[in-house]
């Protein structure tokens, strides 16, 4: 189709990001530039704002407002959770053209991709000139297609300092510290926090990742080891650590089992009363997409440590100093801590999607591919993938939508990263803190 | 006594913080610049590598290498829990006589203050010329005589960047967020989230300190008359928030009494399992210094966002997205998130006591104190203060050794914190993150 004239919606959806903000403002940075672009309209809460035709009017925000929130984490526009079905979407598209919009960008992860792609479908069903854009964020880094995701970066950075940080305490006051990473069925964060290492010894000690599976007795002789080898254990686990069937660990019944063996049946009871607790508050943890809720509670951390202490307590009849943290929100959204890579791509991608536009093509997401440089330098450039490549709109049934870790990635044990993971990694996460150590020398006895 | 030529000792205690390294740095370098101080010995894990004779030789540290030390949190030359008997005191005396120590500095809290406080009440019954200076250093901000403590402000900036993300991501995805800090018995650094409030309507909304007692029922009216004012929650809450016979919310009977009439009784069940696992490993959590653990573990966010979920469920009939994360270990050991004013404190605490053992001070404990400015400029001067007023070793029994928020840093509500504390904590964050909002005109129906 030709370059049509009219109005731009774009609009945020899913979990918010440190740099999701970055993408907005790219987004109405290069719609500025182009007459064929009209109003610039930004859609509160995604789909959701949609539907009840809530739009503000980006043409109204002052360059430098725009620029202080584009370093700001969260969603500006506001986000949803909600995953519109087809009868959704196709009244979305009916609003589209009640508003006279033929530019429709929406910045989020997987779903968000999924979604475009339906409103994408009836666009072009119905014969309407609509150019349909996804643009891609997720800490998860679960996109397909595309070698990484904006908003990777800035959360891994989080990670890693957060690992730098608590590595050094463990070392201070040494003992077992179980910190759980976001990420959901994509080990790419908690696999990050490799890069925290920087001298001999530093934790995390283990990286347990969705990608392999654990039994709790592997994972205990495991961190049993860890600690005969530093006095000291330090481990980074996916919020999403499964059994070999595939079901996270708090809702298995093979870890159930080997807490029976075990002889921990008040670490059952603990998480069934917890269970039951649930329900009194309208059911079972799954969020509106029918996810299960792995953020937000800091059950596994809890559950990981009780277990820890208790096996390292019978084992060598001393009482152990067992910390865990969930990392929590601030992965995703804490102030001031961004990959200055991360932020300059989430911008990029904003521009490139309205460029593609603007080149005449109807639709796409935005990838990023890695660009050969003999001299070893980082270099990556943006471009448009195919929408239905990664919204996974066509894909046949039981196909996944998502992303795991390349087994490359992953060493034989399963239980750390391999050096190239932390090749692929490192230039993503921008300027990393620095993390000194004393040289050491012993005082001999006088 | 006329200054003594001898060794100096240095060592670190209790919980590490983002700038205690700072004032291990302050130490060696005053201390290189003075004739008295022939050897300069760090101590490993504080008074513990003093009872075992484990020292490193501070002279042979390369500067480029102390300073990237500086800048690193946690203790570089290891941290302890361990506190002192009278016996010990005794024999770590011994030990400083044995290696020529004229020098002790010692870096830590209310604890380090009162060990230290022992060692220099022996050195002087036996008149054996021995310095003896505390260093302040606490995330809690809770010692005594001090404006102020170095760690609080890198630990506040923290706290204050999550909260800015997390208010940025509770507005765009709407819920009620409840978010655990770090403090103990002092509120400071849960009180120092206001600061991440920049547009109206910011959150935090609700903010529940040590200083108060609370109950439940009252906290859950608080919440639902927030989420009817603003749609959403984001409540600050310390780990110390107790009943009002001063127990802890997970140890309370009163809580347990509510729980009872509120119908939910499954969550005292949760919390009896929770318990019952504790003994497993060794009994109820207490640290080394017989307190409470209150940190390494998501029980209490766990607890109040099951609550705060079940009686909002039944009060409107819907699931609420209730979340809720325990700050951690982050707080007081992020990497790459500090201060510039803080950091810039703790090296001058650690520069100041060796210069005033160098003047002919034989003991004390650095403190600040604010400077009046008729610009309203922040500045403030270091002082040593005698380490008996600190450290509280002559403290009549029952008299409190740490220092709870001023009254009037706290509204008469007992879930808010005053303008006055809001100026008083400002300059002692240095730079904070930007906040961004978007003007949002809203755009016309057509």
């Amino acid at each position: 189709m030709a370059i049509p004239k009219g109005n731009l919606v774009v609009g945020q959806s899913g979990g918010p990001t440190a740099v999701i903000n970055q993408s907005l403002v790219g987004v109405v940075q290069e719609a500025l530039r182009h007459e064929a672009i009209t109003g610039i309209f930004g859609a509160r809460n995604g789909v959701e704002g949609i539907l009840r035709e809530d739009f503000v009017d980006l043409r109204a925000e002052a360059p430098e407002n725009l620029e202080t929130v584009a370093a700001t984490p969260g969603a500006a526009l506001g986000s949803c959770r909600f995953k519109p079905k087809e009868e959704d979407c196709k009244k979305i598209f009916q609003i589209l053209e009640k508003y006279g919009v033929r530019y429709y960008f929406y910045i989020g992860g997987n779903d968000s991709a999924l979604s475009a792609g339906i409103v994408n479908k009836i666009a072009r069903e119905s014969g309407y000139d609509l150019c349909v854009f996804h643009v891609p964020k997720t800490i998860d880094n679960d996109l397909l297609v595309t070698d990484h995701c904006p908003g990777f970066g800035s959360a891994a950075k989080y990670v890693v300092s957060c690992f730098m940080g608590n590595d050094a305490d463990n070392r201070a006051l040494p003992g077992i510290k179980i910190d759980i990473c976001m990420g959901r069925n994509a080990g790419w964060l908690t696999a990050a926090s490799a890069l925290a290492r920087v001298h001999p010894g530093d934790g995390p000690h283990l990286i347990y990742l969705p990608e392999r599976s654990y039994t709790l007795k592997g994972m205990l002789d495991d961190i049993d080891a860890a600690y005969q080898k530093h006095k000291r254990v330090l481990v980074a686990a996916s919020e999403g650590v499964a059994d070999k069937d595939g079901n996270l660990f708090l809702q298995s019944d093979l870890v159930r089992a080997e807490l029976r063996e075990l002889g921990m049946d008040k670490v059952i009871d603990m998480f069934d009363a917890t269970g039951s607790v649930e329900d009194l508050s309208g059911g079972a943890k799954k969020d509106s997409f029918g996810h299960t809720q792995l953020s937000g509670s800091g059950a596994l951390a809890d559950f990981l440590s009780s277990v820890v202490k208790i096996h390292m307590f019978r084992k060598y009849d001393k009482k152990f100093r067992v910390r865990a943290d969930t990392l929590g929100y601030a992965q995703r959204s804490m102030a001031g801590v961004t990959s200055e890579v991360d932020a300059l791509e989430a911008r990029e991608a904003g521009v490139v999607a309205v460029r593609s536009a603007m080149a005449g093509e109807t639709s796409g997401s935005i990838c990023f591919r890695r660009l050969p440089n003999p001299w070893g330098k980082y270099l990556c450039e943006p471009f448009r993938a195919a929408l239905e490549d990664v919204s996974g709109v066509n894909f046949p049934k039981g196909m996944k939508q998502y992303r795991p870790m390349d087994d490359a990635f992953i060493t034989a044990s399963g239980t750390d990263v391999t050096p190239e993971f932390v090749e692929w990694a490192r230039p993503l996460l921008g300027a990393l803190p620095a993390k000194g150590e004393l040289r050491g020398v012993r005082v001999p006895k006088p």
